[in-house]
């Protein structure tokens, strides 16, 4: 061992590329979101990787959450707006926490297909195609995969609160629930009574309550 | 042009390729589906191209659709599984005509892009996201797009009837209208309530309206 | 009725999202092109959410081209460089007209499938492998694809004005003319007698009538 | 509600496809695996629509590993060949327990990228590029991603035992462990000594822990 | 070294995954095509791993070509359909001899990208766009890029025979020589002249020259 | 010839488009990277197409590497940060030289396949899987394939220099070598110890040899 050299960081590197301007910096292994820049249909520009540091692959927040609303539940999510680190991976996740009684209500995420991992309680959960429900009630252990872009939903069937997480086949799946799409913005109530076929006092009540008399990003009802 | 000799097509073959066993066959140019076979992530099997005519290229079924049922409108696809020579390109098309009076209801796409091409008469069409509805009227000439995934609706707002035609970003783009996602299967009209806050009176109303108690995959219509 | 609340807007929000700096505005339901900004591999940089209006999703030029020229043709294009919000979605389209003995040459769309959706009039279609050619007449109703990259031709074969619209499997077909890619810029009538085998008097003809002597970007001619 | 028909259910599916061989079995909402039949590209064969039940959507098998073994460790894995319902869809999950002083040894998953998101005791995880180490010690609620390709390890920093889920970017992330590929197979030791600067004696040492001398692809075990 | 135990390969195995049915030949680190089975978008059906050995990931025909032909060039290629290996790994490669004097007509590889690499000799390539011509001429050591589906074109400029190797990002690139594209198929005359301005005479030699009247793929040669 | 009249350029430009604002510079047939701004998931923004010159496509740096090294090897690249024109067109190149005993030793390209092109005197190269070697002695006309993400090695089993090109699925596909990986950053030599069961005093050597002890990414060497 006593002839033991040294090899010189010079020469590993010209092994890499025996061309002066290479720089290992540009290798493209990751690309961490700079989410002060601009959004591209591939993701976020990528922060300089001088600048990334082993603090960027992790994420902190992945926690319960307060599930003490209407809903009786809260997703708590680690997509790239989150998690820069995710950026341009194809992957992100989240933490579902149902409390007795509670759910989340149908909802898509467009493109997107959602992995369930049951962890506490029980969940029946299901996605439906125009002819045929796929429903399962979900205990520990069990995993349930809701295909992109197909309507679902998570009631907690059980006697106590219910945990899960999520993995998503996107960095940023989004999150599109039913009754903020129907009732929640600036679409009249006749148009929504005619493509639902709702009875159009339905539609006003549940206008009345998600808010879509008064949420509309360019007037104000 | 007396001494003009006819290239040898061997010599030609030749060209692209030296190795006796190539064959021009195998150059997926294209890859008209055979629809006899199985489906797979990225499409059909490809039909062999000796079998492979230039009627394969041509589908004469995007004609007017009969709109006397009860949408007062028709969508006449040209999917994969009616075109197979889509398989495997990333694009289709459809027609769509609505009478006076018709709609066609809130539906998505799971993971295609709609563009819709208004060519006869007045469409109002839209899509929302959780906080937005974007909306707009549509007259001959005017292009809409309809982004992946998103719910979404056509209403003849018109004194006529009108016609569109429609591109797809997916050879087989699927539709799943909403009312018989909620209320043509299977589902409970509990959990449909649950998951939707519409009224259980309502749901019972528009389950039999949409056959939602008599069908499901399991047993027969 | 009495006892309805509305659900406030926040608590939907946590929902979402219990973290407090998740932004519904990050999410990537579509990216209208900001083609003020650079173009990448996966198209334009997205326009803020804050700043897109139902008016980005509509387009208004896809009308009647003017046909009243050489190749008493038009192709009127609603591509990502007309209509931004198509940017990273995969599909185009484009109206195609075409005067009694008009026709579109010969040209290619790289990387992009075309489909063309017969309105008016007659057009015989068709595209070439090396052995082999699929070409067929088309009438109203009738949908023709050319499969990506694949050289093909539009020629009005009927006895008024054809009218078609297309499709396209990406936001930015881009269209070669193979008149423009021969005759048309600096290639010298030598190379291109070489490489095509067309005599030398028929390459400077062309040549001379499709600019190639006086059309090149980094010279006058 | 006396005049209420019942929408039939044919009128609902001449909406979808004026086309009678329309089928809605086809459309690729899904595409569960068909284990029997051939791997491709994409994927496996999709099994028939008809087929497919509620009971596909779900794997019940995500539990607790047994860590009685070397390793001190278990993967459990739901990829595509446990779950076949993942084909396609670009997601896969996995269970990870480690006792007390184990660890899951450096390895690589070509193609697919990890998330790991904690769920009891302490794991130090971490991946390297050719100048850094991305490393941290993580507790419950921290999710931590490996991006794809990247050589990595986790090793139970704590005083019990750990437990995490993984998620995958790929429906067959495969797993690569650095031993089994250096030490397991019929690559000579002069091979390995050369391509790794590990001392012969090492080499061998290891070969004979991890079977290299009697393990390969034409031998029995 | 004495105590040192040989681990067993079902514990190494148990480490991959504790559920008895995980089989690693499934794990997709290939897929060496099945040519004698179906073609699919996404390339070939996989060759079950246990027939595939160490010969599968080697070719041995990227010598020579015979270039005692028309063009004085040959290309000989490894594409999917030589060189199985390749299948769904997005990348082949071909060698390019050109005789003094000789030519690679002008072509296109729809969907592929082409890298040259020099390595003897001189070659002078090119493609163009509408308005711009991209041509260099070029020695060993140099490598130029012909971005996909553009059509482009490969001439000896030097004073002996000259040697390339090419790479894909493709598979399969195929290959569409634009003189058997115009002249090699059943394209009428007429068709040809109307939609390249070429004139009639120049149409009727070349189709004479490159078989385009007896060649059509409904009757032998 | 004397009727022959040019054909104004702006008809055969609004033959591409009608619409005044459309812009053939936005075409995006090639996106040449800008090195000088940032990278993203997709690749760098592209130089304007004005900007963009022959030159661009040519890249004259694939000559013999330096091969007076610990390694006796030298891989020269033609990646993105190289030859800036292959940003986002899927592939890259790269130049092999090994002097006789020299090697290139066990690394791996995350996400790209590679091709080697053997040119030069005789190289034996492999990859494993973890329960398979596949490996074989290459001369000049063979071409061998490393699918994606395998770790991979090439030795001169020849007795003179050896030379091959190489071909990769990425513009930009790294290059990870072991020794770098596991002995030269700031991973403790207990951790790699522990991950890859190699003797303490093993790793402890290669640290010093391959510059882990003082090289880590937060301090200068």
């Amino acid at each position: 061992m006593k002839s033991m050299t040294i090899i010189p960081v010079l020469f590993l590197f010209s092994l890499l590329s025996s061309i002066p301007h290479y720089s290992y910096a540009s290798v493209n292994d990751f690309c961490v979101a700079d989410l002060k820049g601009p959004d591209s249909p591939s993701g976020y520009n990528c922060k300089p990787v001088s600048a990334v540091t082993a603090d960027d692959f992790v994420y902190s927040g992945l926690v319960a959450g307060d599930t003490n609303n209407t809903f009786k539940a809260a997703l708590t999510s680690a997509f790239v707006t989150d998690f820069p680190a995710v950026n341009g991976l194809g992957v992100s996740a989240a933490r579902l926490d149902i409390a007795k009684g509670g759910s989340i209500p149908m909802h898509t995420h467009p493109g997107a297909t959602e992995l369930l991992i049951m962890v506490e309680g029980e969940i029946t959960a299901g996605f439906m195609t125009p002819f045929a429900l796929y429903s399962k009630t979900l205990k520990p252990g069990d995993v349930f995969v809701f295909p992109q872009g197909q309507l679902h939903y998570q009631v907690n069937s059980g006697k106590k609160k219910a945990t899960a997480f999520l993995a998503f086949s996107s960095a940023n799946p989004g999150a599109q629930l039913l009754d903020l799409l129907l009732f929640g913005n600036a679409l009249s109530s006749d148009i929504v009574a005619q493509t639902t076929f709702l009875d159009i006092d339905q539609v006003k009540k549940l206008k009345a309550r998600f808010g879509g008399k008064n949420l509309n990003k360019h007037m104000s009802m």
